[in-house]
Protein backbone atom coordinates (compact mmCIF):
# COMPACT_ATOMS: atom_id res chain seq x y z
CA UNK A 1 0.00 0.00 0.00
CA UNK A 2 2.68 2.09 0.91
CA UNK A 3 4.76 1.22 -2.78
CA UNK A 4 1.55 2.22 -4.33
CA UNK A 5 0.67 5.08 -2.42
CA UNK A 6 4.68 6.50 -3.53
CA UNK A 7 4.12 5.29 -6.96
CA UNK A 8 0.43 7.66 -7.24
CA UNK A 9 2.28 10.66 -5.83
CA UNK A 10 5.30 10.23 -8.25
CA UNK A 11 2.24 10.08 -10.81
CA UNK A 12 0.91 13.33 -9.95
CA UNK A 13 4.32 14.79 -9.87
CA UNK A 14 4.63 13.86 -13.35
CA UNK A 15 1.53 15.38 -14.26
CA UNK A 16 2.43 18.62 -12.85
CA UNK A 17 4.83 18.99 -14.44
CA UNK A 18 3.54 17.82 -17.78
CA UNK A 19 1.00 20.35 -17.61
CA UNK A 20 3.39 23.23 -16.27
CA UNK A 21 5.51 22.54 -19.45
CA UNK A 22 2.14 21.91 -21.58
CA UNK A 23 1.34 25.62 -20.54
CA UNK A 24 4.69 27.32 -20.49
CA UNK A 25 4.90 25.88 -24.10
CA UNK A 26 1.38 27.21 -24.80
CA UNK A 27 1.75 30.58 -23.64
CA UNK A 28 5.13 31.10 -25.35
CA UNK A 29 3.54 30.56 -28.69
CA UNK A 30 0.50 32.42 -27.77
CA UNK A 31 3.17 34.95 -26.74
CA UNK A 32 4.80 35.42 -30.27
CA UNK A 33 2.00 36.11 -31.82
CA UNK A 34 1.07 38.60 -29.63
CA UNK A 35 4.49 40.15 -30.36
CA UNK A 36 4.06 39.78 -34.25
CA UNK A 37 0.22 41.04 -33.81
CA UNK A 38 0.49 43.51 -31.29
CA UNK A 39 3.90 44.95 -31.87
CA UNK A 40 4.94 44.26 -35.19
CA UNK A 41 2.62 44.34 -38.58
CA UNK A 42 1.56 40.47 -38.21
CA UNK A 43 2.51 37.70 -40.75
CA UNK A 44 2.51 37.80 -44.84
CA UNK A 45 4.66 35.88 -47.11
CA UNK A 46 5.61 39.60 -49.21
CA UNK A 47 9.49 40.03 -48.72
CA UNK A 48 8.61 42.32 -45.66
CA UNK A 49 8.42 42.67 -41.82
CA UNK A 50 5.04 40.30 -42.31
CA UNK A 51 7.54 37.59 -43.10
CA UNK A 52 10.37 38.03 -41.17
CA UNK A 53 7.91 37.64 -38.23
CA UNK A 54 7.47 34.10 -39.22
CA UNK A 55 10.71 33.74 -38.02
CA UNK A 56 9.74 34.07 -34.15
CA UNK A 57 6.20 32.18 -34.37
CA UNK A 58 7.87 28.75 -36.30
CA UNK A 59 10.37 28.66 -34.37
CA UNK A 60 8.93 28.95 -30.88
CA UNK A 61 5.98 26.82 -32.11
CA UNK A 62 7.94 24.24 -33.74
CA UNK A 63 11.52 23.90 -33.07
CA UNK A 64 10.64 25.08 -29.27
CA UNK A 65 7.78 23.37 -28.18
CA UNK A 66 6.96 21.01 -30.33
CA UNK A 67 10.28 19.72 -30.05
CA UNK A 68 10.23 20.10 -26.51
CA UNK A 69 6.94 17.86 -26.69
CA UNK A 70 8.58 14.74 -29.16
CA UNK A 71 11.34 14.97 -26.33
CA UNK A 72 9.41 13.91 -23.58
CA UNK A 73 6.62 11.78 -25.62
CA UNK A 74 8.11 8.42 -24.50
CA UNK A 75 7.54 9.01 -20.86
CA UNK A 76 3.61 10.07 -20.92
CA UNK A 77 2.69 6.86 -18.86
CA UNK A 78 -0.61 6.08 -20.22
CA UNK A 79 1.48 5.78 -23.54
CA UNK A 80 3.21 2.49 -22.44
CA UNK A 81 0.24 -0.01 -23.39
CA UNK A 82 0.87 1.38 -27.11
CA UNK A 83 3.58 -0.06 -28.98
CA UNK A 84 7.18 0.90 -29.15
CA UNK A 85 7.23 1.45 -32.87
CA UNK A 86 3.99 3.64 -32.65
CA UNK A 87 5.47 6.10 -29.83
CA UNK A 88 9.00 5.79 -32.47
CA UNK A 89 6.39 7.08 -35.28
CA UNK A 90 5.00 9.59 -33.04
CA UNK A 91 8.67 10.53 -31.85
CA UNK A 92 10.12 10.99 -35.34
CA UNK A 93 6.87 12.54 -36.80
CA UNK A 94 6.93 15.52 -34.41
CA UNK A 95 10.50 16.15 -34.77
CA UNK A 96 10.12 15.94 -38.45
CA UNK A 97 7.46 18.59 -38.17
CA UNK A 98 9.22 20.64 -35.65
CA UNK A 99 11.99 20.32 -38.61
CA UNK A 100 9.95 21.55 -41.59
CA UNK A 101 8.88 24.42 -39.50
CA UNK A 102 12.51 25.10 -38.67
CA UNK A 103 13.05 25.22 -42.09
CA UNK A 104 10.35 27.57 -43.30
CA UNK A 105 11.16 29.85 -40.37
CA UNK A 106 15.07 30.06 -41.81
CA UNK A 107 13.52 30.72 -45.67
CA UNK A 108 11.13 34.02 -44.32
CA UNK A 109 14.75 35.14 -43.40
CA UNK A 110 16.45 34.80 -45.83
CA UNK A 111 14.40 36.19 -48.28
CA UNK A 112 13.34 39.36 -45.95
CA UNK A 113 17.32 40.02 -45.84
CA UNK A 114 17.43 39.55 -49.35
CA UNK A 115 14.36 41.88 -50.03
CA UNK A 116 16.22 44.62 -47.94
CA UNK A 117 19.79 43.86 -48.81
CA UNK A 118 20.55 43.04 -45.21
CA UNK A 119 23.66 40.34 -45.55
CA UNK A 120 22.40 36.71 -44.43
CA UNK A 121 24.72 34.81 -41.85
CA UNK A 122 26.76 37.41 -40.52
CA UNK A 123 25.71 36.89 -36.65
CA UNK A 124 26.57 34.58 -33.88
CA UNK A 125 22.29 33.78 -34.38
CA UNK A 126 22.91 32.58 -37.38
CA UNK A 127 25.77 30.74 -37.03
CA UNK A 128 24.93 28.54 -34.26
CA UNK A 129 21.29 28.38 -35.60
CA UNK A 130 22.30 27.12 -39.03
CA UNK A 131 24.35 24.47 -37.30
CA UNK A 132 21.55 23.35 -35.10
CA UNK A 133 19.34 23.03 -37.85
CA UNK A 134 21.72 20.35 -39.52
CA UNK A 135 22.40 18.45 -36.47
CA UNK A 136 18.95 18.36 -35.72
CA UNK A 137 18.62 16.96 -39.58
CA UNK A 138 21.04 14.29 -38.96
CA UNK A 139 19.78 13.15 -35.75
CA UNK A 140 16.54 13.03 -37.69
CA UNK A 141 17.95 10.70 -40.43
CA UNK A 142 19.79 8.65 -38.78
CA UNK A 143 17.47 7.89 -35.42
CA UNK A 144 15.07 7.42 -37.89
CA UNK A 145 18.09 4.72 -39.72
CA UNK A 146 18.79 3.37 -36.67
CA UNK A 147 15.98 3.54 -34.35
CA UNK A 148 13.05 2.92 -36.79
CA UNK A 149 14.23 1.18 -39.79
CA UNK A 150 14.64 -2.90 -38.92
CA UNK A 151 18.34 -3.03 -40.83
CA UNK A 152 20.13 -2.17 -37.68
CA UNK A 153 21.97 -4.44 -35.64
CA UNK A 154 21.22 -4.44 -32.09
CA UNK A 155 24.70 -3.87 -30.86
CA UNK A 156 24.48 -0.78 -33.09
CA UNK A 157 21.66 0.58 -31.44
CA UNK A 158 22.87 0.22 -28.50
CA UNK A 159 25.92 2.14 -28.98
CA UNK A 160 23.87 4.64 -30.36
CA UNK A 161 21.22 5.18 -27.83
CA UNK A 162 23.06 7.25 -25.25
CA UNK A 163 24.58 9.81 -28.40
CA UNK A 164 21.20 10.00 -29.62
CA UNK A 165 19.58 10.83 -26.25
CA UNK A 166 22.44 13.42 -25.42
CA UNK A 167 22.26 15.00 -28.81
CA UNK A 168 18.58 15.07 -28.55
CA UNK A 169 19.03 17.55 -25.21
CA UNK A 170 21.95 19.01 -26.51
CA UNK A 171 20.65 20.66 -29.64
CA UNK A 172 17.54 21.07 -27.55
CA UNK A 173 19.02 23.23 -25.19
CA UNK A 174 21.17 25.21 -27.94
CA UNK A 175 17.91 25.92 -29.61
CA UNK A 176 16.66 27.64 -26.99
CA UNK A 177 19.97 29.69 -26.55
CA UNK A 178 19.36 30.47 -30.37
CA UNK A 179 16.02 31.95 -29.85
CA UNK A 180 17.57 34.18 -26.94
CA UNK A 181 20.15 35.26 -28.93
CA UNK A 182 17.43 36.15 -31.59
CA UNK A 183 15.16 37.88 -29.06
CA UNK A 184 18.29 40.10 -28.09
CA UNK A 185 18.95 40.74 -31.38
CA UNK A 186 15.47 41.67 -32.78
CA UNK A 187 14.78 43.70 -29.70
CA UNK A 188 17.96 45.51 -30.16
CA UNK A 189 17.58 46.17 -34.41
CA UNK A 190 13.67 46.99 -34.41
CA UNK A 191 13.34 49.58 -30.77
CA UNK A 192 14.27 52.44 -32.10
CA UNK A 193 12.34 55.34 -30.13
CA UNK A 194 12.20 54.33 -27.20
CA UNK A 195 15.16 52.18 -27.55
CA UNK A 196 15.43 48.71 -26.02
CA UNK A 197 17.51 50.67 -23.13
CA UNK A 198 14.11 52.70 -22.02
CA UNK A 199 12.39 49.45 -21.54
CA UNK A 200 9.11 50.31 -23.25
CA UNK A 201 6.50 47.67 -23.07
CA UNK A 202 7.58 45.73 -26.09
CA UNK A 203 10.79 45.14 -24.44
CA UNK A 204 9.63 43.99 -21.35
CA UNK A 205 6.71 41.59 -22.81
CA UNK A 206 9.53 40.26 -24.74
CA UNK A 207 11.61 39.53 -21.92
CA UNK A 208 9.12 37.56 -20.87
CA UNK A 209 8.65 35.93 -23.59
CA UNK A 210 12.52 34.39 -23.18
CA UNK A 211 12.27 33.82 -20.08
CA UNK A 212 9.61 31.39 -20.37
CA UNK A 213 11.64 29.36 -22.69
CA UNK A 214 13.89 29.09 -20.05
CA UNK A 215 11.18 27.66 -17.70
CA UNK A 216 10.10 25.45 -20.76
CA UNK A 217 13.32 24.41 -21.40
CA UNK A 218 14.09 23.37 -18.13
CA UNK A 219 10.85 21.20 -17.19
CA UNK A 220 11.31 19.38 -20.22
CA UNK A 221 15.34 18.77 -19.30
CA UNK A 222 14.10 17.88 -15.60
CA UNK A 223 11.19 15.32 -17.06
CA UNK A 224 13.57 14.00 -19.76
CA UNK A 225 16.60 13.10 -17.05
CA UNK A 226 14.76 11.51 -14.57
CA UNK A 227 15.57 7.52 -14.81
CA UNK A 228 12.16 6.20 -13.06
CA UNK A 229 10.09 8.07 -15.08
CA UNK A 230 11.65 6.01 -18.22
CA UNK A 231 9.12 4.14 -20.73
CA UNK A 232 9.21 0.55 -18.77
CA UNK A 233 11.38 -1.71 -21.31
CA UNK A 234 9.89 -4.83 -23.32
CA UNK A 235 10.96 -8.10 -21.54
CA UNK A 236 9.91 -10.11 -24.17
CA UNK A 237 12.18 -9.07 -26.84
CA UNK A 238 15.13 -8.48 -24.67
CA UNK A 239 18.69 -9.36 -25.40
CA UNK A 240 21.46 -9.69 -23.04
CA UNK A 241 24.60 -10.44 -24.02
CA UNK A 242 27.86 -11.11 -21.36
CA UNK A 243 31.36 -9.63 -23.44
CA UNK A 244 34.29 -10.00 -20.96
CA UNK A 245 32.13 -10.17 -17.73
CA UNK A 246 30.74 -6.94 -18.23
CA UNK A 247 26.71 -7.90 -19.05
CA UNK A 248 25.60 -6.07 -22.13
CA UNK A 249 22.14 -5.53 -23.67
CA UNK A 250 19.80 -3.63 -25.00
CA UNK A 251 15.92 -3.20 -25.83
CA UNK A 252 15.87 -5.36 -28.84
CA UNK A 253 12.42 -4.79 -30.30
CA UNK A 254 11.94 -5.44 -33.90
CA UNK A 255 10.64 -2.25 -34.42
CA UNK A 256 9.10 -2.19 -38.46
CA UNK A 257 8.10 -5.54 -37.84
CA UNK A 258 6.38 -4.86 -34.20
CA UNK A 259 3.07 -4.23 -35.66
CA UNK A 260 0.73 -6.23 -32.79
CA UNK A 261 -0.24 -4.92 -29.41
CA UNK A 262 -1.05 -8.02 -27.77
CA UNK A 263 1.73 -9.19 -26.78
CA UNK A 264 2.07 -5.98 -24.26
CA UNK A 265 -0.73 -7.13 -22.36
CA UNK A 266 1.78 -8.24 -19.93
CA UNK A 267 3.67 -5.60 -19.69
CA UNK A 268 2.54 -4.81 -16.35
CA UNK A 269 3.08 -7.71 -15.21
CA UNK A 270 6.87 -7.92 -16.61
CA UNK A 271 7.33 -4.42 -15.77
CA UNK A 272 9.57 -5.26 -12.04
CA UNK A 273 11.59 -7.12 -14.27
CA UNK A 274 12.00 -5.29 -16.95
CA UNK A 275 13.53 -2.84 -14.36
CA UNK A 276 15.67 -5.26 -12.42
CA UNK A 277 16.77 -6.02 -16.35
CA UNK A 278 17.28 -1.68 -16.90
CA UNK A 279 19.58 -1.86 -13.91
CA UNK A 280 22.22 -4.00 -15.76
CA UNK A 281 21.50 -2.49 -18.67
CA UNK A 282 22.89 0.63 -17.26
CA UNK A 283 25.45 -0.66 -15.42
CA UNK A 284 26.73 -1.31 -18.57
CA UNK A 285 25.97 2.04 -19.82
CA UNK A 286 24.17 0.99 -22.76
CA UNK A 287 20.93 2.60 -21.97
CA UNK A 288 20.52 6.49 -22.07
CA UNK A 289 21.82 8.80 -18.97
CA UNK A 290 20.72 11.93 -19.66
CA UNK B 1 41.89 -8.94 -20.38
CA UNK B 2 38.93 -7.98 -22.22
CA UNK B 3 37.60 -6.03 -19.66
CA UNK B 4 41.06 -4.59 -18.85
CA UNK B 5 40.80 -3.54 -22.18
CA UNK B 6 37.78 -1.76 -22.12
CA UNK B 7 38.68 -0.48 -19.09
CA UNK B 8 41.70 1.12 -20.67
CA UNK B 9 39.36 2.43 -23.73
CA UNK B 10 37.18 3.94 -21.84
CA UNK B 11 39.66 5.73 -19.73
CA UNK B 12 41.58 6.87 -22.99
CA UNK B 13 38.07 8.23 -24.18
CA UNK B 14 37.42 10.30 -21.03
CA UNK B 15 40.64 11.80 -21.28
CA UNK B 16 40.68 12.90 -25.09
CA UNK B 17 37.47 14.52 -23.61
CA UNK B 18 39.28 16.18 -21.04
CA UNK B 19 41.83 17.14 -22.82
CA UNK B 20 39.29 18.35 -25.41
CA UNK B 21 37.70 20.61 -22.63
CA UNK B 22 40.67 21.96 -21.50
CA UNK B 23 41.85 22.81 -24.37
CA UNK B 24 38.62 24.75 -25.92
CA UNK B 25 37.69 26.63 -21.72
CA UNK B 26 41.67 27.58 -22.25
CA UNK B 27 41.69 28.98 -25.68
CA UNK B 28 37.91 30.37 -24.67
CA UNK B 29 40.04 32.50 -22.25
CA UNK B 30 42.58 33.46 -24.74
CA UNK B 31 39.98 34.55 -27.46
CA UNK B 32 37.95 36.99 -24.40
CA UNK B 33 41.69 38.68 -23.64
CA UNK B 34 42.67 38.80 -27.41
CA UNK B 35 39.02 40.63 -28.05
CA UNK B 36 39.15 43.01 -24.94
CA UNK B 37 43.14 43.78 -25.91
CA UNK B 38 43.41 43.51 -29.59
CA UNK B 39 39.46 44.62 -30.46
CA UNK B 40 39.25 47.20 -27.74
CA UNK B 41 41.15 49.09 -24.96
CA UNK B 42 41.96 46.34 -22.97
CA UNK B 43 41.58 46.75 -18.82
CA UNK B 44 40.99 48.87 -16.42
CA UNK B 45 39.07 49.44 -13.21
CA UNK B 46 37.92 53.30 -14.22
CA UNK B 47 33.87 53.49 -15.20
CA UNK B 48 35.33 52.93 -19.16
CA UNK B 49 35.36 50.48 -22.27
CA UNK B 50 38.39 48.84 -19.75
CA UNK B 51 36.26 48.36 -17.07
CA UNK B 52 33.29 46.85 -19.04
CA UNK B 53 35.87 44.79 -20.51
CA UNK B 54 36.66 42.84 -17.11
CA UNK B 55 32.91 41.24 -17.64
CA UNK B 56 33.60 38.89 -20.41
CA UNK B 57 36.77 38.26 -19.66
CA UNK B 58 35.51 37.07 -15.66
CA UNK B 59 32.54 35.56 -17.50
CA UNK B 60 33.73 33.52 -19.33
CA UNK B 61 36.84 32.44 -17.30
CA UNK B 62 34.86 31.91 -14.19
CA UNK B 63 31.55 31.23 -14.98
CA UNK B 64 31.94 29.52 -17.98
CA UNK B 65 35.58 27.26 -17.93
CA UNK B 66 36.21 26.90 -14.11
CA UNK B 67 32.69 26.30 -13.02
CA UNK B 68 32.84 23.67 -15.98
CA UNK B 69 36.02 22.23 -14.57
CA UNK B 70 33.74 22.29 -11.09
CA UNK B 71 31.25 20.20 -12.61
CA UNK B 72 33.32 17.01 -13.65
CA UNK B 73 35.84 17.80 -11.07
CA UNK B 74 34.49 14.35 -9.36
CA UNK B 75 35.15 12.26 -12.62
CA UNK B 76 38.48 12.28 -12.92
CA UNK B 77 39.54 9.13 -11.97
CA UNK B 78 43.03 9.84 -10.61
CA UNK B 79 41.00 11.24 -7.75
CA UNK B 80 39.13 8.31 -6.54
CA UNK B 81 41.55 7.39 -4.27
CA UNK B 82 40.92 11.37 -2.18
CA UNK B 83 38.78 11.34 0.37
CA UNK B 84 35.36 12.35 -0.79
CA UNK B 85 35.63 15.20 1.32
CA UNK B 86 38.28 16.79 -0.19
CA UNK B 87 36.78 16.36 -3.72
CA UNK B 88 33.80 18.01 -2.36
CA UNK B 89 35.89 21.11 -0.68
CA UNK B 90 37.83 21.38 -4.25
CA UNK B 91 33.93 21.11 -6.09
CA UNK B 92 32.81 23.84 -3.54
CA UNK B 93 36.19 26.02 -3.74
CA UNK B 94 36.24 26.66 -7.99
CA UNK B 95 32.12 27.42 -7.71
CA UNK B 96 33.08 29.80 -4.74
CA UNK B 97 35.70 31.02 -7.47
CA UNK B 98 33.47 31.15 -10.44
CA UNK B 99 30.87 32.67 -8.43
CA UNK B 100 32.94 35.77 -6.91
CA UNK B 101 34.65 36.14 -10.40
CA UNK B 102 30.95 36.81 -12.10
CA UNK B 103 29.82 39.02 -8.93
CA UNK B 104 32.94 40.94 -9.94
CA UNK B 105 31.94 40.86 -13.66
CA UNK B 106 28.61 42.43 -13.16
CA UNK B 107 30.16 45.27 -10.46
CA UNK B 108 32.17 46.13 -13.75
CA UNK B 109 29.18 46.63 -15.51
CA UNK B 110 27.20 48.38 -13.47
CA UNK B 111 29.72 51.21 -12.68
CA UNK B 112 30.10 51.12 -16.56
CA UNK B 113 26.59 51.44 -17.24
CA UNK B 114 26.32 54.14 -14.35
CA UNK B 115 29.32 56.02 -15.45
CA UNK B 116 27.75 56.59 -18.64
CA UNK B 117 24.24 56.89 -17.75
CA UNK B 118 23.11 53.82 -19.59
CA UNK B 119 20.01 52.39 -17.82
CA UNK B 120 20.72 48.42 -15.83
CA UNK B 121 19.09 45.39 -16.20
CA UNK B 122 16.46 46.39 -18.94
CA UNK B 123 18.04 43.20 -22.00
CA UNK B 124 17.18 39.88 -21.27
CA UNK B 125 20.94 39.20 -21.27
CA UNK B 126 20.62 40.89 -18.00
CA UNK B 127 17.52 39.44 -16.63
CA UNK B 128 18.38 35.95 -16.82
CA UNK B 129 22.19 36.59 -16.09
CA UNK B 130 21.24 37.58 -12.76
CA UNK B 131 18.87 35.16 -12.27
CA UNK B 132 21.10 32.57 -12.82
CA UNK B 133 23.46 33.68 -10.68
CA UNK B 134 21.10 34.14 -7.99
CA UNK B 135 20.36 30.33 -8.68
CA UNK B 136 24.16 29.67 -8.51
CA UNK B 137 24.76 31.13 -5.40
CA UNK B 138 21.65 29.66 -3.59
CA UNK B 139 22.93 26.08 -5.51
CA UNK B 140 26.19 27.07 -3.21
CA UNK B 141 24.56 27.86 0.15
CA UNK B 142 22.40 24.70 -0.20
CA UNK B 143 25.00 22.71 -1.32
CA UNK B 144 27.34 23.60 1.75
CA UNK B 145 24.55 22.88 3.49
CA UNK B 146 23.52 19.90 2.96
CA UNK B 147 26.17 18.10 1.52
CA UNK B 148 29.56 19.76 3.13
CA UNK B 149 28.11 20.24 6.93
CA UNK B 150 27.62 17.33 8.53
CA UNK B 151 24.11 17.96 10.12
CA UNK B 152 21.86 17.12 7.32
CA UNK B 153 20.06 13.80 7.41
CA UNK B 154 21.12 11.02 4.88
CA UNK B 155 17.42 10.88 3.66
CA UNK B 156 17.56 14.39 2.86
CA UNK B 157 21.18 14.26 1.39
CA UNK B 158 19.78 11.57 -1.08
CA UNK B 159 16.37 13.35 -2.03
CA UNK B 160 18.07 16.32 -2.96
CA UNK B 161 21.44 15.04 -4.58
CA UNK B 162 19.58 14.89 -8.12
CA UNK B 163 18.04 17.82 -7.55
CA UNK B 164 21.61 19.54 -7.04
CA UNK B 165 23.15 18.07 -10.25
CA UNK B 166 20.23 19.07 -12.73
CA UNK B 167 20.26 22.48 -11.12
CA UNK B 168 23.62 22.52 -11.48
CA UNK B 169 23.61 21.37 -15.32
CA UNK B 170 20.77 23.84 -15.92
CA UNK B 171 22.27 26.74 -14.22
CA UNK B 172 25.27 26.12 -16.22
CA UNK B 173 23.73 25.74 -19.70
CA UNK B 174 22.07 29.12 -18.98
CA UNK B 175 25.16 30.28 -18.53
CA UNK B 176 27.12 29.71 -21.54
CA UNK B 177 23.13 30.93 -23.38
CA UNK B 178 23.77 34.07 -21.47
CA UNK B 179 27.42 34.63 -22.62
CA UNK B 180 25.65 34.17 -26.38
CA UNK B 181 23.28 36.76 -25.61
CA UNK B 182 25.88 39.02 -24.03
CA UNK B 183 28.48 38.81 -27.44
CA UNK B 184 25.38 39.45 -29.56
CA UNK B 185 24.39 42.41 -27.90
CA UNK B 186 28.15 43.85 -27.51
CA UNK B 187 29.18 43.29 -30.98
CA UNK B 188 26.00 44.85 -31.94
CA UNK B 189 26.58 48.25 -29.96
CA UNK B 190 30.23 48.33 -29.97
CA UNK B 191 30.71 47.22 -33.79
CA UNK B 192 29.33 50.79 -35.68
CA UNK B 193 31.26 51.28 -38.93
CA UNK B 194 32.00 48.61 -40.32
CA UNK B 195 29.21 47.19 -38.28
CA UNK B 196 28.67 43.58 -37.22
CA UNK B 197 26.37 43.12 -40.35
CA UNK B 198 29.15 44.34 -42.87
CA UNK B 199 31.05 41.29 -40.67
CA UNK B 200 34.51 42.98 -39.62
CA UNK B 201 37.36 40.86 -38.63
CA UNK B 202 36.37 41.28 -34.86
CA UNK B 203 32.33 40.16 -35.74
CA UNK B 204 34.09 36.94 -36.72
CA UNK B 205 36.50 36.47 -34.15
CA UNK B 206 33.89 36.87 -31.27
CA UNK B 207 31.62 34.31 -33.15
CA UNK B 208 34.49 31.85 -33.28
CA UNK B 209 34.31 32.61 -29.45
CA UNK B 210 30.76 31.89 -29.32
CA UNK B 211 30.94 28.59 -30.73
CA UNK B 212 34.18 27.61 -28.41
CA UNK B 213 31.26 27.92 -25.41
CA UNK B 214 28.67 25.71 -26.95
CA UNK B 215 31.53 23.22 -27.53
CA UNK B 216 33.12 23.71 -24.31
CA UNK B 217 29.39 23.49 -22.51
CA UNK B 218 28.42 19.98 -24.76
CA UNK B 219 31.52 18.72 -23.76
CA UNK B 220 31.16 19.11 -20.04
CA UNK B 221 27.54 18.06 -20.60
CA UNK B 222 28.54 14.79 -22.57
CA UNK B 223 31.39 13.87 -19.08
CA UNK B 224 29.29 14.64 -16.65
CA UNK B 225 26.32 12.83 -18.07
CA UNK B 226 27.97 9.51 -18.12
CA UNK B 227 27.02 7.33 -15.65
CA UNK B 228 29.65 4.69 -15.90
CA UNK B 229 32.53 7.40 -15.69
CA UNK B 230 31.18 8.82 -12.21
CA UNK B 231 33.55 7.97 -9.09
CA UNK B 232 32.45 4.80 -7.49
CA UNK B 233 31.04 5.26 -4.05
CA UNK B 234 32.05 4.22 -0.65
CA UNK B 235 30.90 0.62 0.13
CA UNK B 236 32.75 1.03 3.71
CA UNK B 237 30.45 3.87 4.57
CA UNK B 238 26.88 2.98 2.23
CA UNK B 239 23.46 3.26 3.86
CA UNK B 240 20.57 1.19 2.77
CA UNK B 241 17.13 1.58 3.93
CA UNK B 242 14.31 -0.23 2.49
CA UNK B 243 10.93 1.76 2.48
CA UNK B 244 8.24 0.28 1.66
CA UNK B 245 9.29 -2.64 -1.05
CA UNK B 246 11.80 -0.40 -2.80
CA UNK B 247 15.14 -0.25 -1.75
CA UNK B 248 16.16 3.44 -1.02
CA UNK B 249 19.35 4.60 0.20
CA UNK B 250 22.40 6.87 -0.74
CA UNK B 251 26.05 7.49 0.07
CA UNK B 252 26.26 8.75 3.56
CA UNK B 253 29.94 9.18 3.90
CA UNK B 254 30.41 11.23 7.22
CA UNK B 255 31.88 14.55 5.12
CA UNK B 256 32.86 16.74 8.01
CA UNK B 257 34.54 14.13 9.91
CA UNK B 258 35.93 12.09 7.15
CA UNK B 259 39.48 13.34 7.21
CA UNK B 260 41.51 9.78 6.90
CA UNK B 261 42.14 8.47 3.77
CA UNK B 262 43.30 5.04 5.42
CA UNK B 263 39.81 3.12 4.83
CA UNK B 264 39.31 4.62 1.10
CA UNK B 265 42.60 1.48 0.13
CA UNK B 266 40.00 -0.99 -0.39
CA UNK B 267 38.17 1.30 -2.34
CA UNK B 268 39.25 -0.78 -5.89
CA UNK B 269 38.41 -4.15 -3.89
CA UNK B 270 35.04 -3.02 -3.26
CA UNK B 271 34.18 -1.10 -6.67
CA UNK B 272 32.43 -4.03 -7.97
CA UNK B 273 29.37 -4.35 -4.81
CA UNK B 274 29.72 -0.91 -5.59
CA UNK B 275 28.84 -0.17 -8.72
CA UNK B 276 25.96 -3.50 -7.97
CA UNK B 277 24.45 -0.99 -4.82
CA UNK B 278 24.60 2.02 -7.07
CA UNK B 279 22.32 -0.14 -9.49
CA UNK B 280 19.99 -0.18 -6.21
CA UNK B 281 19.88 3.66 -5.87
CA UNK B 282 19.22 4.59 -9.39
CA UNK B 283 16.35 2.24 -9.05
CA UNK B 284 14.83 4.41 -6.02
CA UNK B 285 15.88 7.39 -8.14
CA UNK B 286 17.94 8.60 -5.49
CA UNK B 287 21.01 8.71 -7.41
CA UNK B 288 21.46 11.06 -10.11
CA UNK B 289 20.40 10.72 -13.41
CA UNK B 290 21.71 13.89 -15.62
Amino acid sequence: AVHGTQKMEDYGRFLALLVSALLVGFVSVIFSLVWVFHYSEGLSWDGGLGEFNWHPVLIITGFVFIQGIAIIVYRLPWTWKCSKLLMKFIHAGLNTIAMILAIVSMVAVFEYHNARNIPNMYSLHSWIGLTAVIFYSLQLVLGFAVFLLPFAPVPLRAALMPIHVYSGLTIFATVIATALMGITEKLIFSLKNPSYSASPPEATFVNCLGLLLVIFGALILWMASRQHWKRPSEENVKVLRPIGGIPEGTEAESTMTDGSNADKSDLRINSEAARKQNLKLDEAGQRSTM
